[in-house]
């Protein structure tokens, strides 16, 4: 296991000093691994405000707290991607420190000068050293180090432990169900996803990844608080609605979408974190979590829903292939 | 014309002495109402922080700057939503300061101790004394009296001024192309809405409030920046699109999407805030002016959809019909 994440971010705080400001900023799906670590400083934190943004948005339009006192975490796959190496030396320009996670170590974001960690992405690569993960690592070490009234630093490193264990254990046990899932609705023409909380970001990843991008399959992410006001009246016996349940305070609102769909709905998937063992990390934070076991599932539905349509997850018709 | 958000916002400065964050949080179509304002202080403010979520999510789990110093805007349009109401009430006890707008002058957000701001909601009124409109103005205050660098207050002035204008117009010079859309599109099973900067908000808005809640069609929005990370697979000549084109320094996003679906799309909308007039506004400031705009368009193509598929946008099966 390599402590690359937390040499990097304390060797930022003894530098800068305070940080105030927390910019998460990627593209698509590595905006989606930022997310938790988002709502984890904006839940817990007194002294950091945290941003959450497509990469393009925030160099064209820079927030003035991006400055000297600001950590910039920013994470692109494969390592090149235009929007974010952008964002990367825009933060560097304004005296913002920046820490940058990729897979590809031949990568512009994996030069020494971008603050790189490197991250493997195989099969068997524990959740603590894929970006959600080491994302969630950078920010209990600056809590720990900056807030002495932070009390979640222990919890956290258990959950940092034990969640590639759960997700595992939460892969295998769906396996049966993806196949169902896939054979009944295979062919739907559109569904809905709802989320809330840190896990809002997998509704939106599940969508926009996973179903818009991998199988050119049509669907909306929503969130459960705001499904009330609005998109609930599309909802009938005939529409699909995947919900992700997740744990911690804003789990009411998840919950308030179940009891709508039971009523009124038909075609619904429902994916529990608690179901799916989250509640081994301890109440306080697992919350936090949550999102690495909702990804793993969006893994698990779309493979097999590749099976069953034959569209192979890796068809693009555009990205990569085409110019834009 | 009531001065009576200015009258707040100064009255609150005395009493609160600095600013430091401004919460906007509401449900649903308010919600959408508020976002202008939120990217107006992410972009222009260094003394403030801006927050904007969902009412339910502020009160499950609060920020811990949710605290005097703060200023929390609300929007109720019917005034008893429980969830924004519930965020008033958690944003006093902690401290902070409060304007809350609703269409009702009866209802719990009307009452004195809600700091109200009752706005009416009629065919003539003008687009300054709706909440978007009051949101600007009460930000702009606020940004002249705690930063002496702000250079842009007689600009937000003018805009205000011309804004109405500019929309009565707009509304009339697509009266035609609505029909047209409609008659084209009614029975489309499904599309995409996108925007970016401070009309990213209407993308939304168009999708959850106009179409999902009000015409019972399937819809996503999407950000222009995003589109390209996964969503663009979808595109194709069957796929139905509106792209919404902001001005400011974000419009270079909704232009690379234009771009993309001029090549590969057939079936777009385009509907473009400058060959609508924005730019009578100044342009350092036209983009917080564009939502308005494309508000309006929200109201006339929805209008258009709804004389095409005799579905009435009053019509509802579940909001104020059932318990949920």
């Amino acid at each position: 296991m390599s402590n690359r994440p937390e040499e990097l971010i304390k060797k930022i705080y003894e530098e800068q000093g305070k940080i105030n400001d927390v910019f998460l900023t990627a593209c698509g799906g590595s905006l989606v691994d930022l997310y938790p670590g988002y709502y984890f400083i904006n839940s817990e934190s007194e002294t950091m405000h945290s941003h959450w943004l497509t990469a393009r948005e925030m160099t064209v339009s820079p927030s003035k707290f991006l400055k000297r006192g600001a950590l910039v975490i920013l994470c692109s796959h494969g390592g090149n991607t235009k929007e974010t190496v952008e964002a990367a030396r825009l933060a560097k320009e304004r005296g913002a420190a920046i820490i940058t996670m990729t897979h590809n170590p031949e990568s512009i974001c994996a030069q020494e000068d971008m603050n790189s960690v490197v991250y493997s992405w195989e099969d068997d690569t524990n959740e603590r050293e894929r970006p959600q993960g080491i994302v969630i690592r950078v920010l209990n070490e600056l809590m720990k180090m900056q807030e002495p009234g932070y009390t979640k630093y222990e919890a956290v490193l258990d959950g940092l432990e034990k969640a590639d264990g759960i997700v595992r254990a939460a892969v295998k046990k769906v396996q049966n169900r993806t196949w169902v899932f896939a054979e009944k609705y295979f062919d739907e023409p559109f569904l809905y996803i709802i989320g809330s909380g840190a896990s809002y970001s997998q509704a939106y990843g599940f969508s926009i990844c996973s179903l818009q991008e991998m199988q050119w399959m049509d669907c909306c992410y929503l969130h459960s608080g705001e499904y009330f006001h609005g998109p609930f009246e599309c909802t009938d016996e005939d529409h699909l609605y995947i919900l992700l349940m997740g744990t911690g305070k804003a789990r009411v609102m998840d919950e308030r979408a179940l009891t709508f769909l039971k009523k009124y709905a038909k075609k619904y998937e429902v994916i529990d974190a608690v179901e799916l063992g989250i509640d081994a990390i301890d109440e306080s934070v697992n919350e936090y979590f949550c999102p690495m076991v909702f990804y793993a599932m969006t893994v698990a539905y779309r493979t097999g829903l590749q099976d069953k349509r034959r569209h192979p997850l890796d068809m693009r018709r555009y990205m990569g292939v085409v110019e834009y």
